[in-house]
Formats: structure tokens, C-alpha cells, sequence
């Protein structure tokens, strides 16, 4: 039996995106969102939404580009404090003792600590409310050396250890044990 | 140092939301998406791209409405199966021994095995590309009784146990351990 509990932003999982603008006096900032996820194959898209009251907001319209660094585990403390404070009041990335590195394809800056990141050119803007949802146009993908599974040109979802968010419970939780390959588990259908 | 993998959907966490539909002929039906997310806090609202060539994508633009029926680990060979094949080919909540279950507050069915479900009208149609970004906005979320957090009225994530799919390397996985309480471990900096 199942029982309401309201609109409630109860979607699991929400990924841990840390997106990266310049402002305008091409200073980098960083801001914590969890209201984001892959939006289109092709061209490769992707999707977060920020508050209007945001710094990145107004960077974001402006330099028409960011960036999205995923954090491990490790991360956590940063991501957390990135994510409670704004760039108005200071240095984000001096504060959380983190890089910041200038993309050579993007209007934006990434975190050097950061195991993955996604380079992104603003290609939609969409009002939706308290939050506006940027889609970016994914230019490229760049892993840190140490998290690249070579065989597969792919990212070792083991070294990167992404942080997920869990919005009802403002929790932060590690990712699981391997469950079963896709489009293969199925055919037992 | 940092290398560069070309424009791939290398982003973690991916979800895996099951959604429901109607067809014209008031079939439900169900299809899996890990392309979407929150897009909204006010009015609260999900994103979700789906291909134009899905029975789904039809029956969203003709209804108005879809469900988000979030499954649990012990689903995953029902998810990917719904994940393989078209409801054009035949009642995938029959072959896949699912129930549908037809919402009281949106014009669509939902997944009566599955533990939370997310019911929403559409609010934005946005074109992408390959795939259609729909935003909803939430009605309600349910939650199956025995994985209500009754204290919070919110959900049990540890009985919810919600897959993640990663789209690079085409596999499911579990949830993790907590890792830190959101707005409060970043305090230490």
C-alpha cells in the first residue's frame, strides 16, 4: 500500500555537480547542485538548474559556458562548503583549498582536484521557476589520469567514486556494489 | 594530469526512472530513462528526455501526464527489460509481471511493485535534439508503507535501495554507505 507524502523532492538518486563560471572580473566560482542529469545524446547535453539569486546564475548567462566537476568521496567537506557559501563573499576555491583551471574549450573554469570533469558551451536557458535550467552542450569530457580505464577510453567508476545527494534527508551517500549489466539482465525477460 | 575522452556521457550518478504513460487506446505503458533529474524546487518539478521514436514520447505529448516509478534493486532485470523493448511489441507490465496502477491525480499509471513514484503534469516540452526534455510538475510522491521514514514522513532510502546506472560502461549499481550529513560537514571549513 502506498501512502502520499506531497510534492516532495523525493527523486533518488541526485548526482553532486560542482559547477564552474567566471565572473566578470574573470574571477572563477564554484557552486554545489544536485537538480541536474544528462538531458540529450545528440548532441550530448546536459542539464542543471540554478537559483536566479545565484552567482553562477549571472556568470552563467553572461560567459554562455561551464564547466561540471565531479567530486569523490574525499571531496566531501569541500562540496559541502562550496555548496553552503556564495563567491560574493569570497574566494570559493582558496577557502576549500581547491584549483581552479582555466578550460581551453570553455568560457569557464574546473576543479583540478576533481577526478572528472565535463566542459560544457550554453546552448539552451529555460525559466522554470525558483530555478532556471541551463542545457549545455557537452564539448568534452577530461579524467584524471589516475581513474582512466584504458582498455575503454572510459572514466573507472571505482576511482572517481561519485557523491550522491539525497535532497529530503541533506544527505551525502558513496555509490554501490555492481548490480547486473544493462541491456543484457533483461533478456532473462 | 587530465585527459581528454571526447564528448561522452560520462556523468554520475545517472538514475533509473521508470515512466508511465497511456497510449490512445488507455494502455499503460512503461519505458526506462536514465536521461533526467529535478529541475525545479517551485514549483517542484522533474526533467526527463526521452527519444521522439518512444511509444512513451507520444503518449506524454498526447496526455499530458507520466509517473516516475522509482525501483528497487531486486527489480533490475524487470527495469531492463522495460529498458529493451518497445510497448509497441506487446504489454510490457504483463510480460515483465508488473501492475499498473492508475493514478488518482495524473492522467497516467504507475508501478504498484516498485517503492516510490513520482506522479506529475507536464508543465515544458523542450526540444533537444535526439531526445525531448519533459518537465513535470509534481503532484505527489508516494511511498510504499514499509519504506516510509515515519518520523520525517520522507522515504527510507535503505528500503528504497534505488539503482544507478551508469551510462559509459552500460551497468547498474546500488547505493552506498553514508558518507556525510549536506550542509553541515563543509562547516569544518
Amino acid at each position: 500500500m502506498k501512502q502520499s507524502l506531497g510534492a516532495k523532492p523525493l527523486v533518488y538518486p541526485t548526482p553532486v555537480f560542482v559547477v564552474g563560471t567566471y565572473d566578470a572580473q574573470n574571477r572563477p566560482n564554484v557552486m554545489t547542485a544536485a537538480w541536474g542529469g544528462i538531458g540529450c545524446s545528440r548532441p550530448l547535453s546536459v542539464a542543471v538548474s540554478l537559483r536566479q539569486t545565484t552567482l553562477s546564475y549571472g556568470n552563467l548567462i553572461a560567459r554562455k559556458a561551464f564547466t561540471i566537476s565531479i567530486p569523490s568521496e574525499a571531496h566531501v567537506k569541500a562540496v559541502d562548503y562550496i555548496g553552503m557559501t556564495s563567491g560574493r563573499d569570497g574566494d570559493k576555491f582558496a577557502a576549500a583549498k581547491l584549483t581552479p583551471v582555466r578550460s581551453s574549450l570553455v568560457d569557464a573554469p574546473y576543479v583540478q582536484e576533481f577526478p572528472l570533469v565535463i566542459e560544457c558551451k550554453l546552448a539552451q536557458t529555460i525559466e522554470l521557476g525558483s530555478h532556471t535550467l541551463f542545457v549545455g552542450e557537452v564539448v568534452d569530457v577530461k579524467v584524471e589520469e589516475s581513474a582512466r580505464l584504458g582498455a575503454h577510453g572510459t572514466a573507472d567508476i571505482k576511482q572517481i567514486r561519485p557523491l550522491l545527494f539525497m535532497p529530503d534527508t541533506q544527505a551525502y551517500y558513496g555509490l554501490g556494489i555492481f548490480i547486473a549489466r544493462a541491456f543484457s539482465v533483461g533478456e532473462k525477460i
